[in-house]
């Protein structure tokens, strides 16, 4: 089943969850932050008037740090309804308020349904939708959450539900996978708690798509970068040949 | 000791916690979701000017789905105060902000007090109130949540305190009982971390009033739902003549 | 490394979180009561025009019940800047939203940063600042928690990152020392949570300076008051020794 019925609605960006972004302490992004300066200069530092400058420069420090890996959605979405696969996924996103920031919403195939919080709240209430009459947990086969951050891992493995994605993994019927990309910084992946909670995870039968390790340009290697978009797929498509 | 004291104050109506409505799946509130949808029709879909349809519909759906039950909460209370009993019970209710949104202030009866997160920070600097000197835990004789919610339960088992009554259950004195009556979809609560988080409150002396199944129209039959109002009762008399 | 580049930035006051002011049963704090209703009297209940009157009144409560000992703070950083002690300290100051309320930032050293969840949003994207290119957690070499609440402790036991102080706290080195100091009122301290999660810090070799009793004016004697400043002070200088 394929709608586009929430493709319409207009998202309102919201600043990230504090302490979200790496920093760039390579400068890779030097060029980037530039234009961003630039752009603040010339508008009397009003931030509004430089978004799109903000989220390539925000983006850039993402990509390059790789502790939140939300960007990687778009190409792993169309990577999944390539037609050489064996499967046509009907796929709906559940974006958190944090997630919603670094989404490129053009980007996105009209194929895919997105849902946040809010829209929770307003489609459920919407006259003649066939959409919301559908629990999200009942109708998905196989659920994947990629990115997982630091914080979702931690609220997940206690049970906590205040959003959408909270209250669909709390709601999740056990007896279908649910696969989890855990990303985050390297440090905040070297505590101790991360392995404790992913074991907890998996004691439940959840299927941990392990994150890797990268070498960053100034020599550093570190764990907690997102396992590749082509690892995704493959773990995937295992489970739901299965 | 009784007081109406707070009984004045208008409660603004806020949107539930995301994720909290059951859904229809069996039509039983067809005719509130067409007056809902009527009135959204005449009103071009102002949702203020459907406040009580939307409300109407949406209590229907609780009602008949059973995941939520703060509805029950004037019943609870009223047969509390059956001057048959051998006790004079004066209640406090505290109501999160979830909560809110499903009680009928205009039904709750005038003898009970009402505390919500904002009136404690307003109460506790109020002119020449005598409530404002009680601290509700040290007040209360015993504790009743019901219904104690997925995410409420989970806050508790983990020592979160983050709004008015999870800071009274976090600083209850163990000595005193405090009774909890779960109450969720049965999805959730048949994931594994439900008995764990219960058993966790049972360990602290906590006492729980368990959730029942209910049949639902389709045939399906799930626990989750809050225990009888009846039990509620008979459990509180327990406790209180000990 | 000291820098002063945050302290021009204006703070702004929010409600406290709720449920966290101590309530003054022993009429301490009446003087600062009268002062305040009597503000609140010749301004129409305006609380807008009573902020100074409402903190004198909120801080004296806090100060003679202990629960929360954040107001000790600018004491603190005085005593570990006296010119007399073997090290100089370069101190930056987290404030979390709830900190915030209870901080006379007149009163602060003019050589301290402070941080808070705001800030690091803005001041990561603020032209040529230097101090946007330092991460907290690689900068510092040691961190004091000081007062460590309740629920602050419970978030840090489960990995929870919602803020930036939980942040830095998630991904702190764990070969570098963490002390913290729990502070809570008597009844949330005497519960079994308490020691459970205070010995889950202490397992990640987390540094406890244990709160101390205090006997109040009512005569009732009771644990959960924030460590001395003095020994907080000779537990930094043990560690930063080693």
């Amino acid at each position: 089943m394929t709608s586009n019925t929430f493709n319409q609605t207009k998202f309102t960006p919201v600043p990230p969850e504090k302490g979200s972004f790496p920093l760039d302490h390579e400068s890779l992004c030097k060029k980037y932050y530039l234009l961003y300066m630039s752009c603040l200069s010339r508008n009397e530092d009003q931030n509004s008037k430089c978004r799109q400058e903000a989220k390539e420069y925000l983006g850039c420090r993402m990509e390059n740090h790789g502790s939140v890996a939300t960007i990687k959605l778009p190409v792993l979405i169309e990577k999944l309804q390539d037609p050489s696969l064996d499967f046509i996924f009907n796929i709906k996103v559940i974006l958190t308020e944090h997630a919603k920031h670094f989404v490129d919403f053009a980007s996105m195939p009209q194929s895919v349904d997105l849902l946040d919080d809010e829209m929770e709240w307003k489609a459920w209430s919407k006259r003649g939708d066939p959409v919301v009459h559908i629990e999200l947990g009942k109708w998905a086969d196989l659920a994947v959450i990629a990115p997982l951050s630091a914080n979702s891992l931690a609220k997940i493995s206690m049970g906590l539900c205040d959003n959408l994605l909270m209250c669909v993994v709390r709601a999740w019927d056990l007896k279908k996978p649910l696969l989890f990309c855990p990303a985050m910084n390297t440090r905040m992946y070297d505590h101790p708690i991360t392995s404790d909670q992913i074991n907890k995870l998996k004691s439940w039968g959840y299927h941990e798509i392990p994150s890797i390790a990268k070498t960053l340009i100034c020599g550093d290697t570190g764990n907690g970068a997102m396992a590749e978009v082509d690892t995704i797929i493959i773990e995937i498509l295992n489970k739901i040949q299965k």
